[in-house]
């Protein structure tokens, strides 16, 4: 049976496999991380986009039903060129975020934390814009918080005081709402809570992301009958650090992690 | 003319080119940084060889005649393997580390720090044994440093208490002497000499390299008879940021920096 193909510059991405997976558990999944090349946020669009299309050519060959960007960088730079060229759908993971984002806010400031490549895109801003024009966004990259998940140093006064300088202009606007757009932050979610003040609402796509996922191939008809869907995971590099990584992300250990060398 | 080729997984590499440059003013000189790629230091072993190969070859096509890696994951890793592959001479940042670092131990204690790959290579460790068995080698991988270091965080309360963390056994080791494995760490010099105390010595093997560079290129009668050499960069991504940061490691901006898509 075809599976959900999911891609991710590394091991952020399974975030948003485990919610598919909870949402949809008789769905075979295929994930790759391209971690011969993590990280992806600090990369120009140009090299993003090519990255990108070599992830889906991989995705496809693995008889892909539809395919899922886990990562906000390459949803950000990638997605609006590369959507249209493939004829499986393709869902990104910002239009969930700033869809459920608008529909949070009360007083029209959103807050938007992301890599460097996903703020410079603009794409979270021009997307809520679209949504609701009056809405004011306050956009801040946050370079080392990526670094920060993956060495595991998710709390305490280092973290807290980099969080602290990071979020200062979106405590400053007022923001009631925040889109965590890097599948690396729910693990600070903690630490961001408590810069930010405990009434600020943070969004997490990956749930929404599996929602709308859930939808497509339901309209498609496009689920899977069978009961209890397979999960393989693929990395270009790495597969014991990214199976240790794997217990921060999804709680669980992954034993069947295998190199590729497509990339 | 033949050129000194110089490659590094991105921009650390400059802090030896830089040193390079002012012992050899006459020669020419072809950087290649692997942007698209960076960063090696949490890359594995195989996935390190490839690139280091594929940045050779583009080099080869430049017309060089020595070879620097100016990169210590990449000199731990890929050096052993390649270095008899091909007929220029190339040259490591390990080996003139290492010998300056044996000799200026007093106490025979050596700390090294670098990288994840470089630390668990066990490279350093190995050259100094060979050198001198005597000496105790204290390794420590400090991840964090290079983000800091590209993100601008030079001083302040977080990066000391990083520093702090990561130094902790080779302060416990009382070492005289530390290796400041990766190119990025000479800009953590005051850092770093402020955890250890003043009286430790700190290896930054830049200047070492260029001496190595040097003296094989006179002793092979290769050295450029011309006057004022030319210095060309080349990257795989983002010659922008590439150009940017250049202030930080060569004290100056390049103007001249041109992506290529060879990787």
């Amino acid at each position: 049976m075809s599976s959900i193909g999911i891609f991710d510059s590394g091991v952020g991405g399974l975030t948003v496999a485990k919610e598919i997976i909870l949402q949809l558990p008789n769905e075979n999944i295929v994930y790759f991380g391209d971690t011969a090349r993590v990280p992806y946020g600090i990369k120009s669009r140009q090299t993003v986009i090519r990255f990108s299309i070599e992830n889906i050519l991989f995705l496809l060959k693995q008889d892909v039903k539809l395919i899922c960007v886990a990562c906000n960088t390459a949803s950000s730079f990638a997605l609006p060129v590369i959507k249209n060229h493939f004829r499986a759908p393709i869902i990104g993971v910002i239009t969930p975020g700033v869809r459920e984002a608008v529909y949070a806010t009360q007083n029209k400031r959103i807050g938007v934390i992301g890599t460097k490549g996903t703020i410079k895109s603009r794409t979270y801003e021009t997307e809520i814009k679209q949504l609701d024009p009056k809405v004011k966004v306050t956009a801040a990259a946050c370079p080392l918080f990526v670094p920060f998940v993956e060495e595991g140093w998710l709390k305490g006064e280092v973290v807290m005081s980099v969080a602290r300088t990071y979020l200062k202009p979106l405590c400053a606007a007022g923001v009631d709402t925040v889109i965590l757009g890097c599948t690396h932050y729910p693990l600070l979610k903690p630490v961001i809570q408590e810069v930010l003040g405990k009434n600020v609402i943070l969004i997490d796509s990956a749930k929404q992301v599996a929602f709308e996922v859930k939808k497509i191939l339901s309209s498609e008809d496009m689920l899977n009958r069978g009961k209890g869907g397979r999960h393989k995971y693929y990395v270009s590099d790495n597969p014991e650090w990214f199976s240790s990584l794997a217990q921060r992300f999804m709680g669980r250990k992954l034993t069947n992690v295998k190199k590729v060398d497509n990339v």
